[in-house]
């Protein structure tokens, strides 16, 4: 199994598909089991008391795992998640970018499924715990 | 068990907390089992063919289970999130906005639980279901 | 939409594809959109204490959304789980059956989802909560 | 944070809250970070074909995250699994035993969080990842 994108093409095609997105994420590391993206941090993504929101956690999760799939399948823009469970841990360290480690567990026909922890930059302990299955959509359909 | 708050205070007291999303919301129902939820579907919720985000549809299940929460525990803006599994299961339709109905399963010392399903307006399916837990703050913490 | 069982057709064939669970449950209801199954609790069932075990709770859960799915989709033994979350909210009554009321969220092509709420009998508090997706058997496959 | 048990010593004392599971289990590796647990599966825990049941492998998960948060809290019986959510990857390999690797990602003061691989002895592929939470119980209570 290889790759069907270098890291810069992957970030680049998910703008071009999100361009609400743009400039937010960088792609920090990528191989075939693993992708480490992260969340620049600004102010639209904190809550009271400076730490990162759970919706921007979400988003950091969700995005790790479509790059991970992509990065597998293709240039496949309709690939959908189907389901997410989140666990938030610990409150993220103010003003300090959040990196996610997601890794591929299971790529099938139909079905991916991926885990994601997430990091304040420069932390050992995750502050979130993910996991999340996306459904692929069928060659040309 | 009576409520802490009337529709229009909780909205108030939650947009107070929550700056970044004034005027996005707006409370349909409140009662001591269930608050109904509307997100006001702009633009910034969309992603490519016109139908509202999973991030968008995260972030309407998660305010509407802090509304339920804090309807009950009264002005706690520290309750937070510790788990959430969401299920996406039909594209919304586009233009329309999003309505939740979430209810109160437990009421614990400690923890809350919520159901939240999310309807496109006038549907009667619903395009996503997700339950989360709340963690209480003690009071006076 | 109709269905391709009655209940005790339906629970006959459950019984037929596993045989260890033979005797452990009946079907209250079942309707299109939802059906009832009581967990007759004996000491296989119980944790110290005398409540029901989480793994009967899961278990539970689970046989009540194959059996909700396969109402629908006909004698399809090999329609399998891929995700479950499970909230355990309240200790089950001691000696009591418990009872689920399951309905079907989603029936697509693929996926099927699901969600379960179990009750001690006699009590209008839900112990557990839970969603589950089945992934459904191509025909003929 | 140093551990209360051995490994003998925790599977002794889990066997003598849990009677029913005596011999079902064996503690293959304990650390503070991680425990493995392997399921001697047997007829009880087949379903057709010769797989291992999603409960068996849900018990399995349970049962690591039970031994993992009691090597840190002690020997207190009274912790109870408060979420769950399962993701059923692959189909176990028939005859095989189950092992899981189980780690610890939080350790609070009511919450401990724990995220659980499934492997059928000797692939490197997991069958099943979970994560669970655990309500700990308050000294003295």
């Amino acid at each position: 199994m290889s790759l069907h994108f270098t890291a810069e093409e992957l970030l680049s095609f998910m703008e071009g598909v999100f361009p609400q997105v743009q400039g937010l994420y960088a792609i920090e590391m990528l191989s075939e089991q693993e992708v480490h993206v992260r969340l620049k941090v600004s102010d639209m993504h904190l809550r009271p008391g400076g730490t990162v929101s759970g919706p921007s956690m979400f988003s950091l999760a969700d995005i790790s795992a479509y790059l991970m799939v992509l990065a597998h399948i293709g240039p496949e823009a309709l690939a959908v998640t189907t389901n997410c469970s989140i666990d938030f841990m610990r409150k993220p360290v103010a003003g300090q970018d959040l990196i996610s480690r997601c890794s591929l567990l299971k790529l099938g026909k139909v079905l991916a499924v991926t885990d994601v922890h997430i990091f304040s930059q420069g932390e050992d302990r995750p502050v979130a715990r993910a996991s999340l299955t996306y459904s692929i959509p069928k060659k040309g359909s």
